[in-house]
């Protein structure tokens, strides 16, 4: 009799495999789910491994325009960042994965879902609470924190012999020493050699982008509407071509992201869990949202919205990190965020050239900037007298300081 | 009779030579002060200038050195950045070149200071809230909010009419077209054509890097060792080359940017007055020091202490944006900063290419990374199975939370 | 022939009487605007003052409703506290006053507002800021900023003969030796002999609230009912009456609050201009409403959008005691907070006594608290072993950085 | 043979006395250990029938000094409170008894330390994230979270019966229907008929302070004299008493609190592990200094100080709450804060009466309080011209958001 049903997040490679069988030997029926997110995959041998492999159904889904218009766009409008550096490219598409993990299984009748996300990482986690919190009753199995399991499988060498011994397809070519994650977003490389944190990347690690050496030495220059702080439309200027739909906008930017080598970086990160990390990351389109979005956004945005909306873009980007997508302070910080971008609109012209984004020039109808009373040349509305008041005043505190407190200031 | 001494802040141009006659013609003695902040100039020129325009007494200061020990130090360890993209290399200088000017005041027994920043930037107040932390009972001068004074120099033409009539020497060199200052750290343009924020900057607008397209298509790639936050040597890795003071250290690290192109950026920008402005800055070795620091300062910074320094980085760059270099809180803040970068130490190798900063490795003896804790192939002292109570834990208030709210959440 | 048409904040009082006159003799058209924000005024009196001292229009307005319902209530949802301690009485009823000002200066086509508020204070900010924040194009004429004015005034006994001479009539009761504020809210008293720090509070200054020392010693009990974050209803649990209007409510709550003496303060505060100033206060109702809404709040809100919640109103707070509550920063953190108040409902029960509000309990359909989870006696959907994990895995970082940089724990 | 050593936190109740025998039941020695941290208790009692039971060694720790000196002054430093009115009275503790459990451990070899705290609660975090931070290599035995143990003691009835077969005294009086936890700065209430968060607490609860409508109504006046922000002396004004130990002084005013019923609230708070629970505490030397300290704080420190320091104390407050007083984050904070308290320092006048603490008067020789600048009577060194200028520029921003983007405005 069958211990329950349950929803496996299958990516087609190994480890998932190993784990579909495994979850049958211990008794249970199990369902793969495999996401399409923009991952380079054969979806329809995915597909047909998971049924050879006793799946009793297989679920192949297309989230790739929803990842890009609920998942990233909004992180768009956060300038989501984790530590100065990270654009989240993982991060933001574990609760699109799960979500849709947990619609099946609430639809399939299965009590139970299961990853292969390993124990010691971020994406259990992310996982996880995005399932806790929209199937709160949800049970999960996670293989890789089950000491029978982990116990038994201590190497890539146990996995094989498990394969070969359960008629799992083993791969043929030799795995990388590392680890990657890919979707529409960025890839991620991590573990194996890149684990001394010292070594530098191989040249060849770098799948999605080229090599800013080996990119075109002239830029392509966009230009991006903007609307509500998320890209509406991109125009390649000197092409003449341009892209209107959401995952036809990031697909494009990533596109020209890629051809120069932009959004590669290096870094060592810490983890929910409470080690550090080393990753290495390439977000092509990303990298030229982010650097855009930062520019329209001043442009239009009061300069005290910025700064308040600025925080709530670093807690934004910490709980997404941490795994907190599907939580009421998430949900509370995108509706301010979202709330902030009103008149986040416009158009921003760059280059992209290298390795490097490039702002050119912005122009808005709901721009804050005053170029005539900002001028040198014109005075506009503004009196300079006012400003030996606005400064005496805000000198007030100094000097009262300097006068009680100052014994320390009378060095200088 | 003498209505007082002026310490008048000058820089050997136009502006500041007028300013000289005409606060001679108001009645003040005029001691000229110069401060030398990396900026290139013929001192000696502008000595004799100051000289022959009836200055009592002319300042020229080296201030190179203290500029980057005692303002540029504290803004890395700072990670400072305003409004994300601007590394402040204006802002940083202007409390140093204030504080030697009323040093001179102070002991030259002058009563007034002048300067000749107009009254619709930042300058303005970032040299006078200096001036009165430091020295509280000092009275300013500054003509460009004086209207007698403005209401007269309508124009460059009133300057130039002005400066022949009173034999001040008229630059014979056209002026460009958008005003600059340029310092060790960096130049900044703004005003003129740069006013339109949509037209794009001129490609000869750039005196300090080269054009990314013309710079070498080969990196260089340097070894910058941190102590305490700060860089105490840099290795130029193929060239074997090093420095190690800390004026030699970031006039090479501005060599290396320069080469490269590194650097620039093209932003609108909040100015405390309430306006927004149009800068484009370049920032070569400043560039490549923010990145290297932040990359040594997450290696060796726990998580937790690292979330409350960025926020107080971001409370740090404001304030000196604004000018409160000397004030209470900036002092708070540059403690607090300082106290956390005891441990901030260690090697980060990088490539600068093409406007480009890439970190290619780090090491430290302080670092909190710990590689078999990390490692995918290692147990190290962590038990996976800790994980899944830490996630249910994490998941108690997300799953009350739907129990009990979660209407909303039900869509899913 | 009229230099325009002022429109001026009147109190009925010696000072704006004399400015009445001040701005007739120099050549202003003069209309006099009084709000009733519920200080205790003699409002006809007021009316026949201003008439017969030259005024075109007089509008005396009640405000007391929109006061409550537009200024207040966002303050309660806000838990608006100014330096952890000042409930912003005054600073929450300018820009009401303010906004309808310039509403009557609109709509009868006057240039200029007027007040009377001193120099040296925050009132002046708040009232301007909230005239050039609604009415951009407005000039305001602050006599007591005017050379000519406050070198001609320079004490009470100045103004007082400037009314005998021009016919203004003098108040026959001599002047309290301190100044005060009084609205619905609150009163506040400052200035006189009140600027000794050290100095008490003389026991016959508060007017609002008993003190507490000849209070009744035995409690009333009240129920408030809460919905979207604001009082809907208040009951007297022993006497069994209830109000259910904002302005009913507040007006109760107050009522209940003074009997009782609750709400006073003695403290110096940071004025936005810079200087420290001591303020006493009594804010009776406001004091219970502070202390009934976090209740209700915690009850109801999750603890990470608490957080996040709490923050803002700490911004909030500076902004409503800077004067900007007309800004785009303040319209943007209430419509946050408004969101975080969604399901901020439930009844909380609490006694009031002697000076002090007992909380007593709450209850509420939209709460978090979960009576079984958190139960000693009952397990609930909860593991006590999941905790283990949840503190193994916290205690990571805190390990790590014991063992890599613990030197300085090992004297422990 | 034996399992290994293990100090056991010991408090001489059922609970920890079953707890003692189970963990020899399981083949460990066992070492007690009683902190005293001023709460009621007989020690000696406790000793004996700790060895009666068959400790190997018994310590009972005088820890009330360092209590103070170590941990509650930091606090007052903070001004630190949780969720806006705990003080954090049980969380204090845990570091302080924690950290002497292991320097006991370590000083006897014992690998294992062991508690009584629940497994639903936060002091089981508190004390192991201290034993961890500590003694990293610690183990850890929580009964409460252990299958074994918590399923066969499902409730009172259970341990009672364990007692008697093993010897355990057994109390004879009758538990109170709630939990409580004492020592020198507060005694809690929680659990049992509390746990309905409706149910008001019985009026025979409270241990610590008067039920302030039986305490006296004349108020006790006292100065308390601060240096670097904390107390170093309390003179009772009208009995001329004074104190001058911190523990002398947290006891004396503790008194003061005690006999007017100062420092009682009943509330609903957020756990660490993510559950709402209903709390009363009576704080009352506590609740007096904190309100004293934000007196003399305000009074001696900058403004933008204040601000920063006043996140800080937040986040301190939290870090307390949670568990990581010995974390590197609260290491930082701490000495962030304590760096802000240098001149804080003075006298503060204050009257305790029937559950509220007023604060009369404030007097120190590192004011920031100017009485001349603020007076209306003179005007110091300012010039109230200045304001209009201050208020212009303060405007602008204002002023353009309106004309730009402001037919939202336009309603007014």
């Amino acid at each position: 009799m069958s211990k329950g049903t349950v929803v496996l997040a299958y990516s087609g490679g190994l480890d998932t495999s190993c784990i579909l069988v495994w979850l049958k030997e211990q008794g249970y029926d199990v369902i793969t789910y495999l996401a399409n997110i923009g991952q380079d995959e054969d979806f329809d041998a995915a597909k047909k491994k998971a049924e050879s492999l006793g799946a009793k159904k297989v679920f192949i889904e297309d989230l790739r325009a929803e990842f890009v218009e609920e998942f990233i766009w909004p992180s768009v409008q956060a300038n989501a960042i984790y530590e100065d550096r990270y654009l989240l490219g993982t991060s933001v598409a574990r609760p699109c994965i799960a979500r849709r993990q947990v619609q099946i299984a609430k639809q399939q009748g299965a009590q139970y879902v299961s990853h292969g996300a390993t124990g010691k990482g971020n994406d259990q986690v992310r996982f996880e609470l995005t399932c806790y919190a929209l199937y709160p009753e949800v049970k999960i199995i996670a293989p890789w924190r089950i000491p029978e399991f982990y116990n038994r499988f201590l190497g890539r060498k146990d996995l094989m012999e498990y394969a070969e011994k359960h008629g799992i397809p083993v791969p043929v070519t030799p795995k990388a020493p590392w680890s990657m994650d890919a979707n529409l977003m960025h890839i991620s490389y991590e573990s194996g050699i890149l684990e001394n944190p010292k070594s530098h990347a191989p040249a060849d690690l770098y799948l999605m982008t080229k090599n800013p050496q080996d990119a075109p030495n002239s830029p392509d220059v966009l230009e991006i509407h903007f609307k509500k702080g998320v890209p509406v439309k991109v125009i390649h200027l000197q092409e003449g071509k341009s892209k209107d739909t959401p995952l036809d906008i990031f697909s494009f930017l990533n596109d020209i992201g890629a051809r120069h080598g932009v959004g590669r970086i290096d870094i060592v990160e810490n983890r929910f869990i409470g080690m550090k990390s080393r990753g290495i990351y390439e977000t092509p389109g990303g990298t030229i949202l982010y650097n855009a979005h930062l520019d329209i956004e001043t442009f239009t945005m009061d300069r005290e919205v910025r700064k308040i909306k600025q925080g709530l873009g670093v807690k934004f980007s910490e709980m997404v990190y941490n795994g907190f997508w599907y939580s009421p302070e998430c949900e509370f910080v995108r509706h301010c965020i979202d709330k902030s971008q009103e008149n986040v609109e416009g158009k921003v012209q760059l280059s992209v050239l290298k390795g490097q984004v490039y702002i050119l020039g912005r122009e808005s109808p709901k721009s804050l900037y005053d170029q005539e009373l900002v001028s040198m040349d014109v005075q506009g509305d503004y009196d300079p007298y006012d400003a030996s008041g606005f400064i005496k005043i805000s000198a007030v505190r100094l000097r009262e300081h300097h006068r009680l407190q100052g014994e320390a200031l009378s060095k200088y």
